[in-house]
């Protein structure tokens, strides 16, 4: 999917949602644990309760990894199903990759080819020849870490270096990567008040924003200071939409909740 | 496995081989390719001529991914295969991840409990409580990133914060992490002088080292600078003995490759 398709869709929609989809069979509602493939079930209740309201899905791929070979299954019918049904949505990968060069293309190989997913997040920590291999793949987005929605994020990512902190060092050289217009960032929602800063050094690039909701981000703030002319954010709720019931209504709960989310973006669009 | 049983291990052995599973079906032995998981037969064959010369072997998970449903397949038998037949090899998971919370702690569970592996490579770009719930699990080890063997390192790794690389604050701040005991660290035989340094902070700690061969990295300089009372180092050689022939004759190849790298590390051990 283009950047360009992505900024319609989000217009047309009025909303700039993207759900997580973070499975964990602990917390699914317990009629679905008799479903041959209980993920998948749900996930498939979410997106055709939802689809309408939120311009992306975004599995994180620890949710499956953690059922072995079962659950990578669940995350193929997921993408597929939504790719199937809903080829408008983008889709994320949140997977925070990144290795040296030649495996990282096994990587990128794994999320825009095998799975076709629209994006996948990755980590800066080793640096420009462990994400270029990303990038090179067209019309596909490589989202960068750049400020955590954790409290961990000030161990190193607000770290100073020569009068600058990390992750603004993160966004500045990778402006400088080939194919550096294929990528966008997570900046936290928890940190709303650097969003002003990072608009500076990135003022167009899209930016995925987890911490709304469950960790305690504020959407009128990033809204105010994050976005761009052609709103440049897509803000992610997991829990706050996906386990709003965990009864059979579970669907319609994540709905309402979906629909008040979008409903509050459609006055920050307008 | 414990520490003390894997230093047990590389003193009988008189090896700190680490043997990396990497496999590309572009660059295996043709005749594999008929075979039903041409991966699996792969790293069986490897492991079958090689386990007696090394004392760890590490599946990158890029190179099981890329291949989908199949892929991770092909490394569940392998690990299994591993855990069954060579339950004295430490094994590792170079799977680099590393998330908030909640979510390592679904990654930890799927290499760890999942996929049964000694270990797991984290990235330490979102901090602390991206990396305690990896290092709660007992028994079981949290290779950190710290200063890798690829040219991006020096993006950021070495940058300076406060008089001090980038790298050297990820070592110091995690040997605060609860559990820090379970902690080891990924540093990059490229870069042999920094070895001397790295011991300063880190006098013990276990290194996993890639970058011997392949990219450039030399035995002698690591084991000089780097080797601790107990060894305290594994070194990873993929491409240099899995590819060392890619005739019938591959296992044979790989396990001469091998036993030349033992016998280079048995005159560091005496």
């Amino acid at each position: 999917m283009t950047t360009n398709q992505l900024i319609s869709q989000i217009r047309k929609k009025k909303s700039f949602l993207c759900i997580g989809l973070d499975v964990d069979l602990n917390k699914i509602p317990k009629h679905l644990l008799k479903e041959e493939d209980p993920i998948f079930a749900f996930n498939k209740s979410i997106i055709d309760a939802t689809h309408h309201l939120c311009v992306a899905y975004k599995p994180n791929t620890a949710f499956y990894e953690a059922y072995g070979l079962k659950g990578w299954k669940s995350l193929e019918k997921t993408i597929n199903y939504i790719n199937d049904k809903h080829p408008e949505i983008f889709t994320i990968a949140d997977a925070k990759r990144g290795d040296i060069g030649n495996t990282s293309s096994m990587y990128a190989k794994a999320f825009f080819e095998d799975l076709a997913f629209d994006s996948v997040t990755v980590a800066p920590y080793m640096g420009k020849d462990s994400v270029e291999p990303f990038l090179a793949f067209e019309n596909k987005h490589t989202i960068l870490l750049a400020l955590t929605s954790n409290q961990g994020a000030f161990d190193f990512q607000t770290k100073t270096i020569e009068g600058k902190e990390l992750y603004k060092h993160v966004l500045e050289t990778s402006k400088t990567w080939e194919n550096s217009h294929n990528l966008m960032y997570v900046v936290g929602a928890t940190k709303a008040e650097y969003f002003a800063d990072i608009r500076k050094i990135i003022p167009d690039s899209f930016l995925l924003v987890p911490g709304v909701g469950a960790q305690g981000g504020n959407l009128h703030d990033v809204c105010k200071y994050g976005m761009s002319a052609n709103i440049g954010l897509l803000i992610n709720s997991s829990r706050g939409i996906i386990y709003a019931s965990n009864k059979e209504d579970f669907a319609q709960a994540a709905a309402v909740k979906a629909s008040d989310m979008q409903k509050e973006m459609e006055g920050f669009i307008n």
